[in-house]
Parts: C-alpha cells; sequence; structure tokens
C-alpha cells in the first residue's frame, strides 16, 4: 500500500473522528438548519453539480461503463431535486439523539435508563451512485455522527461537488465542516486502508455488488453492517386468497426485478398448486417471465417454463425469471426457506391464522409479511424515512437501516451517592 | 490447523445451527421447565460436579496456576447455590422471543412491527470459569439461541460435567440437546476453527484477558461482542458533595480492585482540589491506596503518592493504584476522558445540574453516571438480572449485555394482499 494513501486515510479518520464529538454535542436546531441549508444549495447550485457530473459521465462513457450503471451516475435536475426533498424530510424527522425510551428505579434509588447516542464515525464504501454520497450524509448529519464516504471513483467529481455544498451547509450551521470526509483517492488501496481504520471508525458500511461487500467485510478490523444477497421466497398456502397471491406474485417479480427485494422464488402448497401455477403462468407470462419449474410445477406453467437445474435455487436472478417448486406443506416450505433463503424477505400469502402467525415467526428474514409484496421491505415503505441500506446479518439492525439504527445507547444513572456493598 | 479439530468443530456448528431452529420455535413453558431443572440438577449432583472439578483443580495446581485462577475455577456447595439461583431468576425473567414493542399503520393499511427473535447461534470463547459455562447457556437458553462453548482448557472436566446436566435439562423439557455444544478440544486450533464457523455461527462473544479478545477479534470471520477493557474514571466537579464525593471514589477503587468496572483515574476540579485530595488521602490512604499522582495533586496526596508516569493514564491498574489529575474545568476532563477512557464506564460528582447533564451527555462511555460509583456498571445491578459480558463497542449493544442483547427484531408486516405501486 502506498504511503501517501494510508497517511491521507488516517488524517480522514483523525479529522472525523474529532468532528463526531462535536457532532454529538450538537443541538437539534443546528443538524435541522444545515439540512434545509443543504436543501436549498441542491437547488440553487444545479448547473455547478451537472457540470460535474457530465465530466464524470464522459470520462465514464469514454471507460465503456453499462447502461445500468451510467444511470445510476447520473445527475439530472429531477434527481437532485428528490435529494433536496430527501434532505427536508430527514430534517423534519424526531431528532433521536438524548432520547430515553424509559427510565426505571432500582431498590437503592438509582434510576437507571438508556439514552439513544449517535455510533460516532461511520465509513461507507460504495459503488458510483451520488445519491447514496447525500442520503449517507443527511441520515449520519442527524443522528449526530461524521461520515467517511468512499464512492465509486467514476463518480469522484460528482461527489466531490456534493461535499463542497455539504461542507457550506454544515459551516452555516455552526457544525464541523469535517464531519463529512470524502476520500477522493479512487485506488483499491484507499479502500484497504479505510478498512483498518478501526481507531477511528465505529462501523462499516459496505454497499454494492456481493463481491464488493465480501472484500470489506474481510478485510476490516471494525464491525461491519451489510448485506449480500436478497433471495426472496413467497409461499402460497393452501388457504390462500389465490386472486390476492397472483398479484403480490407479479408485483414481487415484475415491478422492479432487478433489485434486492424482488421475488426470486415461489413456493405453491400441492393443495392448490393446480388451480394456482396455471394462474401464475397467465398473469406473469404477459409480462415475460421464464419460470424454472420444478418436476410438479412445470407441467402446470405452461410454454415460459424450463425445468429447473439445482443451481436456480437460492439464487437472486435479478430479472424477469422465477424458481417455482410445490411444497407438500408448511414445513416443506420452512425447510425450502431455511436452506435457501438470504434472510432478506420472505412472505405468505395465506387466509388461514395459525398459518399465518406459524410463518411470521419461523420464517428467519429481515422482513417477514403475511399478504403483502416482497418489495415492501424498504425504510421508506415501512415508514422509517430515509434508509442508508438494508442489513441481513442479525447484529445490531436486522432490516432497513434509518437514522436510529445509525446510533446506539447507552446506560445513564442518576444517583445521590450510592457505593455499592 | 488439525484436520480432525475442523471437522470436530464444524460438527458442532452444523448441530448448533440445526438445533437453534428449533430454540427458536420453543415454548416460553419449555424453556422455564428446562430451567428450572438445570437448578435442581445443579442442587441434586453436587458430588458429581465437585469430583470433576476436584480433577480440574489437581492438574491446575500441578501446572502452577496462579491463586486468583485457582479461585475462578473452583466449584464449592456455595457457587452451585449460586448458579442455581440463577437459573431459576433467569427462569422467572419475561421471555423475549416474539414480543413487539409497538405496531405503526403505513397510508396503504399495512400494520408494521418489529418482532424480537432469538440471534440463532452464539459462541463464546472464554477462560477457566465454570461459572461462565451455566451463566452463558442459561442466558442464550432464555433468549431462544443454541450456544456453542470453548472454556479455558483447565476447566474442562468440569465444563463437561455441567454440559451432562444441561443436556439432561433440554431433554427433560423436550428441547435439543444440541442447543449446547462443549467443545472438548482444548489446543488453541479450536479457537481458530470456531473464528472461521461464520457459516453457522451469529455472534462471536469473547471473554477474557485483552489479549484473548484482541486475537479472537482479528481472527473472527462473524460479527463479536467485546469488551477490551475498563479504564473508568471519576471526575469531581467544583460544586460536588465531598463527603459523597470520597465515598463513591472510595468506592470505586477499594471495593473490589480487580474488575473491569473499578475505578482507576480521579479527576479533581481545581476549585476543591485543595480540600478534597487530602480527604482522598486519608479516606483511601488507609485502604492501602497509592496514588500515581500529577505536579498539581502530588503534595495534597500525603505519602502515599508517588509522582506520575506517562503510563499510568489510560492504564487500567486492576489493584490498588489510583491515578489522580487536577483539571481546570469541565472542558479538560472531557477532553482526558476522550483521549484515555475506553468507553466503559464514567462519572461526575457534582451538585449542579448543568455540569451533571452535560457529562451525563457528552462523556462517551458504555455506563456514565451521576453521584454513583463506577461499581454499578454491571447487569445485575442495573436491573438487567445476569449477564453475559459488557460491551464497550457500540453496535448491537454498549454495556451489560442480558437477555434482551442475546435476541434481535425482524420486521413483521401484516397486510391484505398490497402490493407496491
Amino acid at each position: 500500500m502506498e504511503q501517501d494513501t494510508l497517511t491521507a486515510v488516517r488524517l480522514a479518520g483523525e479529522k472525523a473522528r474529532a468532528a463526531s464529538r462535536l457532532m454529538a454535542a450538537a443541538s437539534p436546531a443546528a443538524k435541522v438548519q444545515a439540512l434545509e441549508t443543504l436543501a436549498a444549495l441542491l437547488e440553487d447550485r444545479q448547473a455547478e453539480l451537472i457540470s460535474a457530473n457530465a465530466q464524470d459521465l464522459e470520462a465514464a462513457r469514454a471507460a465503456g461503463l453499462d447502461a445500468p450503471r451510467m444511470d445510476r451516475l447520473r445527475l439530472t435536475p429531477a434527481i437532485l431535486g428528490d435529494m433536496a426533498a430527501a434532505c427536508r424530510y430527514v430534517a423534519g424527522l424526531p431528532d433521536p439523539v438524548g432520547a430515553m425510551d424509559s427510565q426505571w428505579q432500582r431498590p437503592n434509588g438509582l434510576l437507571v435508563g438508556r439514552m439513544r447516542i449517535p455510533l460516532g464515525v461511520v465509513a461507507m464504501i460504495y459503488e458510483a451512485r451520488p445519491n447514496v454520497t447525500v442520503d449517507a450524509s443527511i441520515l449520519c448529519l442527524k443522528a449526530g455522527n461524521a461520515v467517511i464516504l468512499r464512492g465509486g471513483s467514476e463518480a469522484l467529481r460528482s461527489n466531490l461537488a456534493l461535499g463542497g455544498l455539504l461542507s457550506e451547509a454544515l459551516r452555516s450551521a455552526g457544525l464541523p465542516e469535517d464531519a463529512v470526509q470524502i476520500i477522493g483517492i479512487t485506488s483499491h488501496d484507499a479502500v484497504s486502508a479505510l478498512c483498518r481504520l478501526d481507531e477511528y471508525v465505529d462501523v462499516l458500511i459496505p454497499r454494492g455488488g456481493e463481491a464488493l461487500v465480501r472484500a470489506v467485510t474481510e478485510q476490516a478490523a471494525m464491525p461491519v453492517l451489510k448485506h449480500y444477497k436478497g433471495v426472496c421466497h413467497a409461499f402460497v398456502d393452501a388457504s390462500a386468497d389465490l386472486e390476492k397471491a397472483v398479484e403480490i406474485v407479479y408485483n414481487g417479480k415484475v415491478q422492479r426485478p432487478g433489485v434486492c427485494n424482488a421475488l426470486e422464488c415461489l413456493l405453491v402448497h400441492e393443495a392448490v398448486a393446480g388451480i394456482f401455477l396455471p394462474m401464475v403462468a397467465r398473469r406473469l407470462g404477459e409480462a415475460g417471465v421464464e419460470f424454472r419449474a420444478d418436476a410438479r410445477s412445470l407441467p402446470l406453467l405452461g410454454s415460459s417454463a424450463v425445468p429447473q437445474q439445482p443451481e436456480d435455487l437460492g439464487h437472486e436472478f435479478h430479472d424477469l425469471i422465477l424458481a417455482v417448486r410445490v411444497v407438500k406443506d408448511m414445513d416443506e416450505a420452512l425447510e425450502h426457506i431455511a436452506a435457501c433463503g438470504s434472510h432478506h424477505t420472505e412472505i405468505i400469502c395465506t387466509e388461514n391464522h395459525r398459518s399465518a402467525m406459524r410463518f411470521l415467526r419461523e420464517a428467519d428474514a429481515s422482513m417477514v409479511a403475511v399478504n403483502a409484496s416482497t418489495r415492501f421491505n424498504d425504510g421508506g415503505q415501512l415508514g422509517l424515512g430515509a434508509e442508508i441500506g438494508i442489513s441481513t446479518s442479525k447484529l445490531h439492525a436486522y432490516g432497513p437501516m434509518g437514522v436510529n439504527e445509525l446510533t446506539t445507547t447507552k446506560f445513564v444513572v442518576f444517583g445521590q451517592g450510592q457505593v455499592r456493598s
């Protein structure tokens, strides 16, 4: 690793750590002011941002970046408007810092509570998506954290331009500009250096493809919040309302197939497979969905079905492809999910209360639902406001992470001179 | 690493993972029954346990284990009685699994809540302390987890005897015996193998000296909950009640100096140093405390004081030694704590409300207190019931970890056919 990279990244860590103490003590009003100023800047300085972004886009096009990634890299007036709206939305959320949900008294008269506090310094490693720069910064700011951002190199000019506005917004509210550190070093060494910064960084959040997340997790010396992938299942029970179920399956697979909460595998109870699967074949077949069908479902799914290969189970297609399996009961469905699921999202379609409650209890995923689309596993949809990602590991946060998930609690004790005997 | 060790540890992981699904679905009554049966067994089978322990003690004595460690290794009827009492206490705690603190409705009619669920498989690596075997097992059992235990090799016979009773208790309640896995391999390879078991283990909790915790943290492929050390400070403010303060300082340093929540450093506001430090010298001097004094406190602390060396600050003495420093104000005290503290326990003695509230807000530690001894940072003392350790990292748990800290929450969504538009 280059010594210069190490030194630069360490310096960013030191600055963020120092700023985090001031951020933790910042008033709610100052944080709201910074967020509202940022919203205004994102509207007023569109020309400057779009010009920086145009340079990124031009270089990326020359380098042959693929279309979906070009899309994510692009800033438009509409996208900047959405960012401004997000700033105002987060500004309006309750300030989490200092909140105590409850206090209790001990027999010796000590009053004990848990006070919500910032995590400290959050570091994010992500791909070339300038919107993540703003989402991560505003959520961290609201939660009283400092943040270190290392976005994909293709977005560097856009990120630096956004970082300039973030500095201005922080300064205008009397908050430390160092609370947002944008790592401008585009080499992979910068990622490795960040992974070793456990002295300064409380949590690292990698966001991107599975390979990036795995590489960062393996290197990181500090705790990591992550999700690898979403292999989401729907189980259509014997007592499902099949009209509702087919719309839920359609929505899960078709509405936005490229995202992590899209449906990847349909499990159907054998008692209804004969009626339900032809309905699925018609409704999803129209949308161009290809079925990877097990032996029992294959004859029921018509011409869009092909025989399932073992690797089709537990696979995230990110496409208009759906694995289908007929199961003999709930036990077999839960076994399948335990073996092939990714702890992301699992749903059941049923009108039977006992089946619903058993599934909700026993399916192990960050979101489980009865009679609702997998697509609802999203911070905005679940009512958290904005989100910084979806965790599929269980420690600290399981599911979408909003402002509260960027905080922790400490024990606060009010005494009158108590000592321990 | 020996292939046999790897195979044996992986097998324990597989069994624990399979058992964890049954434990997660176990009824509260079955868990209570297992805990109460274990309590009875710990009382009825004392002879057998004490005989196994006697073999451990004999081997340890022959190997020259030091006195404090021999003490921690020893099982007596009184200690076994305490273990039985702990089982009954934990049995009586509310069952955390399935609890939902709140539910909210989304504009589209979805009902959303967060359901408390077990973590899954917890692994503990600890020193030769048979009481940890029981504490960890009963807390994990109550929380619906499976647990893998790798205690210090000197306690192996004791741990296997306790493990036998745990199996019996689980079986009597119709719960899977595999929910408690005791790793009987005494080589260090077993620790390394456990650290790579991320496929089966949701969280690893190392408990012991700083070197053990660091080694495990560096190797672990899964999330780790840990604390390295407790460098606890007391700040005696200008407006402190000095009579109360001297008792709090005495209790923190003298009551049990070898533990992590003992007081290691006293910070005194310069306005009261001239009166307060001679009081400290008298009260703690009687108990044989040695002071490592900065230049301003040295003349005020009498004959038990020696000049402070730089390495005395931020140091965990685990002994009747106290570092002392005079500070000019709260800012200097908070700076000192930020630089030298260990995020464990920090307290202030003050009768000034503003000082108290500022300190509670700004001192960054898993427990902060006003006018109470550092010794209260303990799961039992804070009202959590039993504890499995004290976390000084902020993710997931910050402070003592009880039954609830061995769980997480998932999102649970009740729909009536909702899809995303």
